[in-house]
């Protein structure tokens, strides 16, 4: 279990560090990168999983709950060698991811600790750390937070059964892809603790003019993704 | 056969709903990667391809009738192994390729639904359903098709003729190459399902300022990309 | 012999299809690239040679002169298995590349014909084509394209020292590189065939407003990217 | 040592050169990649490690004193297989990296002399060559090399744990991803030669209009990246 927290933890904020440092790039003032444009953030977003899933190889790199969900719907008996599907694994998972994804999200604020004291926009700060819909509609937000989940761990499944020497740059493909292709309306959290450990960082921080946290939305990118990674686990186990 | 309709129709949707949705992304008014560029749908239908071919693992991933018929003119003997080229098997793919291209849509469809209903140009809604010609002049935009989907088949068949470990990541950059390359005159379908199949769920949703399906081209991605195959499974037998 | 111009034929015309084809993308009017940026011309161009590469795997697919003369110059004794270092081969080798050149320039404007025949303006048109510098300056432009040639030469000879699997994308990836860091002054040729096939091709294709194919600087693109592989594949025999 | 020298000095140079070359290209006038944007550079510099790394293939690749440091940090044993940790040989590296980064920005800037002869702006001028920051704060600024070096070195420490074929892709893409992240504030330098070589060149070269080299800053691209190279390297001890 030790394990599971190490990897997990170290994996996942990796994830949110560089995922909310493209943001934070991007949209942030008086940046290198302000303005850089949505593939420059699905690049970030992409690699920033290149780097958490080489972290977490011990865990089978999982760093987001949706996949621990997905493995466990699609009837895997072990999260990775070694490591058994069971009630105190999937918990352990699951508190590791939610605590790395909100210490990635610590770090990329110090990383960019300058430009946030500079900002006094409370959407663009909190868009740094958390998704939110361009428009907000609850139902059909769940349902784009689902059909992206559902691509990415229908598709990570998937790998095993092609001949390849990728590594971590399967997985990380995927999720330029998605972002690119279904990030558009919410942003793609289609990870409960990349959004959820963020959104906490950002309540706790000392920000100058941060705003609201958006709790009425924060539900949205927990439970779209749960969805979609149930029914990806369901559907993949027909292939 | 229902290995063939299976991994087909969920390849072909993968794709479709991949594919269309960066399109809905860039042009659709009110998404995060509005006017993101070229660069960045190329990059969305590049992986669009790559998690289809993940998908459609058990039969070569065609997910393309362009693929099928491209083999069939190289003078292969499978589709994929166990898959014995047959005027049944053919058929199958054909069906199963427009019927995921069609199912893929409707799914992109939904996950855009808000951006959809408050989007008042017909032709921009079209744009993230079916290609369309930038300047219109049927006998050369055919032609456009026959080069791009030649590349597409021709290279496809190469692939096997040079050690690598990249599994789906080939034929994905291919097809980024393709679009960066070849696609600026008529949005490079390559692809009759791809083009026909959203078509045919643009003519049948419910989608608010709507207009023509633009029936008038739509021959144009099915007859370009079908003389593009077959030239390129002759051509490539002499290598 | 009739491999060396089969191969070496069709690999530099898939280079210059596709290489020419995304700068008809992004310069010409009305494409569906135009205006797409550098990075999109980068990815083309690299995307240009990975089909390339693919196409020619029988002669080790050089599909530019400066590989081949940069092998010479290295101390290679066969060129490819089984295609020993002559004079005679090198000099298919050159026919073959320079003919392959202008067939790919040709077909690209067969898929660009709609738009070359709207645009009006010749400097545009010859840039579809071939290289110019941005600002000229005979002997800087040599030595910018002798820098650029000498990473090429120089890195392709090095990539059998590293195990990997990336098969033709690692020259793929390297040309894109090099296009983003060293193409900005004068369009980096770097390599002879890619610029003096379609520059006949400029010179003999019957297109409105075409102006001068401006011979003048045609020896650049020549001269340059064979001195700088021929500094490659000395200093390369150091390492 | 000579092997220390030749291919260090060679890795670091071909960094240098990509690495400088992309900025000027993105930053200087009249270039074909004038803004051309921060993606752009991303990948200059991702593929200029790229070419670095091929270069450097029998020294291990370090082309960077954090990647050296780390690895004593780490307690290795060897900095590339026959290479033993010890003081002579890491004094070899770091000179022979300083060296290496000096030369290649020398190279970029013959490569781009006419460009840098029309420049007017120093601060332009002083960009191709060393890292600077957004928002000058020295502190601060130390806290973003310490990560972005942190996360370079942490990750390229885990890359032999998980099986794959990528070679020196993995470390190009890292360096994308942590550009596109974490480069927002100061530039990414993440390796003292490439910010100090090429601040000595800028201070030497006869360049016109180039103003102050900012010795005042040139600490910080040091100190940095050699604290996250430290701390990286104890912390990956324990994965």
């Amino acid at each position: 279990m030790a394990t599971i927290f190490l990897y997990e933890i170290a994996g996942t904020a990796m994830l949110t560090l560089l995922g909310g440092g493209v943001v934070a790039n991007v949209i942030l003032g008086k940046t290198k990168g302000n303005g850089g444009g949505w593939l420059l953030i699905n690049f970030g977003w992409g690699l920033a999983v290149f780097a958490g899933v080489w972290t977490a190889y011990k865990t089978g790199a999982h760093i987001n709950p949706a996949v621990t969900v997905g493995l466990i719907a699609n009837g895997a008996a072990e999260f990775a060698p070694g490591i058994p599907v069971t009630f105190g694994n999937t918990i352990a998972y699951f508190l590791a991811q939610l605590i790395g994804a909100f210490l990635g999200a610590v770090v990329a604020w110090l990383a960019y600790k300058n430009h946030y004291d500079q900002e006094t926009d409370a959407g663009t700060i909190l868009g740094t750390f958390s998704t939110g819909p361009e428009i907000r509609s609850y139902g059909w937000n769940v349902v784009t937070e689902i059909i992206g989940t559902f691509v990415l761990v229908f598709i990570i499944i998937m790998f095993g059964n092609t001949p390849h020497q990728l590594g971590p740059l399967a997985v990380a493909l995927l999720v330029v892809g998605i972002g690119a292709s279904l990030g558009g309306p919410t942003g793609y959290a289609i990870n409960p603790a990349r959004d959820l450990g963020p959104r906490l960082a950002h309540a706790i921080l000392p920000i100058p003019h941060k705003g609201s946290s958006d709790w009425g939305y924060s539900w949205v990118p927990i439970v779209g993704p749960l969805i979609g990674a149930i029914l990806a686990g369901l559907a993949a186990a027909a292939f």
